[in-house]
């Protein structure tokens, strides 16, 4: 494996997105010592198959929501080397918490947001890109996205 | 524009009401390092017309909720002062959670969490008061409040 | 009163059960600086008449949801013992993100995660068992959870 997080990027095959712009009164991320507090983001660019908005247990299943979670993970890597110039001034993801707009029903967010931590452990490794977590239900996000995922990262 | 916080509140013509007390088990603000962690506040002393409980999408419009997340502001802005003597001790907003609460077809939080970040804007300036942010609908909030939010200040 | 977090316990005649495991893509809990970002916790280990699963405002009262955020609160302190080696570690409770499975109508979420406030307050004392906070409603958690709490630590 590849010793770098640019470098396991291109092994994986990934090409980032421009860096999102925010859609309110908010910066993408704001720096304080060595923590970056990383915004909600949404996802984009999903497949065919995977609608860009909607409710988990209602319009989504578990694993079209893991893929939206995935595909925000995309978006938050973009804003990373944006902000920081390059993924490997990241030491580590400390926190997330994410959120997914699922009915009462729904039960599986820790899978549905898999897909982004997944995607953290695959660029950044077992050990810094696995952070603390919480992953719960929202009654509506924003412009009724599927999931929303803000973070802090430790960076040089 | 005024230079400092103090003075661009009180070109806004705004008077800060008396801090709020905790309403159970919790302080409401706690210092740590440099940072100030904030717990969620609510609103109050609104004008007539927008009532001061009530779930965004169902009792109150979109202006409302904005509306109420300016009075939420207004709120914080007293504990900031009240934590640090003055708001010319605040250095940066870092980080915002907007908590609306909203039916699960409401999509509009962050042009209400909107109402609260446009006036830290106002009182702290463009780069300084304006933070990372997310901006989500909840099921229910304590007492059935529009809008509760947490924030994360750095301070001097 | 004992001086110390560890002799409070046993005063308390609380036994930490083993410390939890992820159930997903995260850790308990990470370090960073003199902080720890603990993840969100469910609870276990209830009386027979609380149940582990379910809603508040439907399938559980307000003291049946106390009792399970205190529940959480316990398995927070295995969490805490077992990352530092002991509670005696912890300087203070920082700031704490108390999440409640509830209904719309629901509106005692102060009072439900209380449970785990006073626990806290009851260990590490008044002072620095007492931090900031928010109390939420959720759409739902995983598993079904009726509580599901994440906080920041101040460690030695």
């Amino acid at each position: 494996m590849a010793t770098s997080p640019e470098a396991r990027l291109k092994e994986l095959g990934i090409t980032l997105p421009p860096p999102g712009q925010p859609m309110a009164k908010y910066k993408m991320a704001v720096r304080v010592g060595n923590l970056l507090y990383v915004s909600g983001h949404g996802p984009s660019k999903l497949t065919d198959t995977t609608p860009m908005t909607g409710c988990c247990g209602k319009d989504l299943t578990v694993e079209q929501g893991k893929e939206c979670a995935r595909a925000v993970g995309i978006n938050i890597l973009a804003t990373l080397r944006h902000q920081l110039g390059s993924l490997d001034k990241v030491k580590r993801l400390v926190k997330t918490l994410g959120m997914v707009n699922s009915t009462p029903e729904f039960t599986a967010h820790p899978a549905v947001i898999n897909g982004y931590s997944e995607l953290m452990a695959e660029v950044f490794g077992e050990e810094a890109g696995v952070g603390a977590r919480s992953a719960v239900g929202m009654a509506a996000l924003p412009g009724n996205l599927p999931v929303e995922i803000e973070a802090i990262f430790e960076v040089e």
